[in-house]
């Protein structure tokens, strides 16, 4: 039986994400405690994560207020670290599938969505690269997809650590938010509607209906964030 | 019962190397097959690996020589997916420790390792930076070693994953290769042999004297190598 699982958030943060939607696949108990990224407390650096970011998990120790953690719980940190860790913890949850060759694929999946799609996001919504390179790798991830279903067939990690990144970039878009010229985020949201990108459409669809996206995602709290921080893509909305 | 492995390997790349000492530390029966990274074989991209990068292993399908491959058996790559893909296949040799923990420690001293360590020595080795970032990147891997032993207690996939850049960094340093100014790689070899990085000593030590790494580093050939790549610091030597 797992220990207590102290899980430190964020709602607009992809990365934070992926833990959430693999805590809830797995339906553990765990307590969710957000912390403000603009004003973080003291204490978060010193007790949790000396990186200060999140997501940071406080694994076991006594039970305690997540607000006055334990130095007798385990702190572990990285999102692709926690996944990997939850699944573990869950094994009846089967958030990795048992043939060690699908596991392999999962695996490889999760590093291209890594140096192929959130590499390359970034660098756009930042203003400081084209949207083509981006589009590619969206088109390197959907390259990897079985014709139908999710990415290595039986829901996983891999889908757990795309779908954050898919529902941030979409919203982004779709509201034009973004270091990006004006108009270019609809223009590109209008590309990943098209005939290029179909399969990521259906795709997308099975990921965001399923309960783990929808108890986890908070479009309109991503859209008022991205607003306050892509302040030159509002400077020229208004 | 796993299927059929083949490893295709060069003996200079670090990442492949990884591949090698978790085949070995398994004692997984496997074909080994050298690429020349110079001078690639044709069907190599083609049948195997589209990125024509090693480390890349072919796994099932029929009986076939190496430089044949089969269509039918599976294609895998990146090497920190293949080192779980070993620990995967076979789970008696306890590559990954039991405990949800200790697991999550592992990877996430792996992640350092890309993240800190790896990512700092090729600037530095290829002469775009100076060397106190990598000594920093060196030291946040070493402050997560216990103060004996191996990186989580018992030997596993996060020794795996460091101990082929140790080896090559200290070939390098030792011989003054790398495109940084002409015996600045003495000295930073005198640093890490130093009281600075005494734990790194050890831990080093502890890791080449195993039977996985006396069975797959040959020094003598990547000093050769390095000596062709790095032909400013030879040309400093001459």
């Amino acid at each position: 039986m797992p220990e207590s699982i102290t899980l430190y958030s964020a709602k607009v943060c992809p990365f934070a994400h992926r833990v959430e939607l693999a805590l809830e696949e797995a339906q553990a108990p765990y307590t969710k405690f957000y912390i403000d990224l603009q004003n973080k407390p003291e204490w978060y650096a010193e007790l949790v994560n000396p990186a200060a970011k999140v997501p940071a998990l406080a694994y076991g120790g006594p039970a305690v207020p997540p607000d006055l953690p334990s130095s007798e719980s385990f702190k572990l940190t990285e999102s692709l670290v926690l996944i990997e860790f939850v699944a573990d913890l869950f094994p009846d949850a089967h958030l990795l599938p048992a043939d060690p060759v699908l596991r392999a694929k999962t695996r490889f999946f999760i590093d291209t969505v890594s140096t192929k799609l959130v590499s390359a996001w970034f660098p756009f919504v930042n203003g400081v690269a084209s949207a083509e390179p981006f589009l590619n790798g969206v088109e390197q991830v959907v390259a990897l997809l079985p014709e139908t279903g999710f990415a290595v067939g039986v829901y996983s990690l891999a889908d757990i650590a795309v779908t954050p990144f898919l529902a941030r970039m979409f919203t982004a878009l779709k509201n034009d938010l973004g270091l990006y010229p004006v108009g270019e985020g609809k223009k590109v949201y209008d590309i990943l509607c098209g005939p290029r990108f179909a399969r990521l459409q259906k795709y997308w669809q099975d990921v965001n209906s399923r309960s783990n996206f929808e108890a986890t995602f908070d479009e309109a709290h991503i859209v008022e964030k991205y607003t306050t921080r892509f302040t030159r893509s509002v400077g020229g909305q208004v």
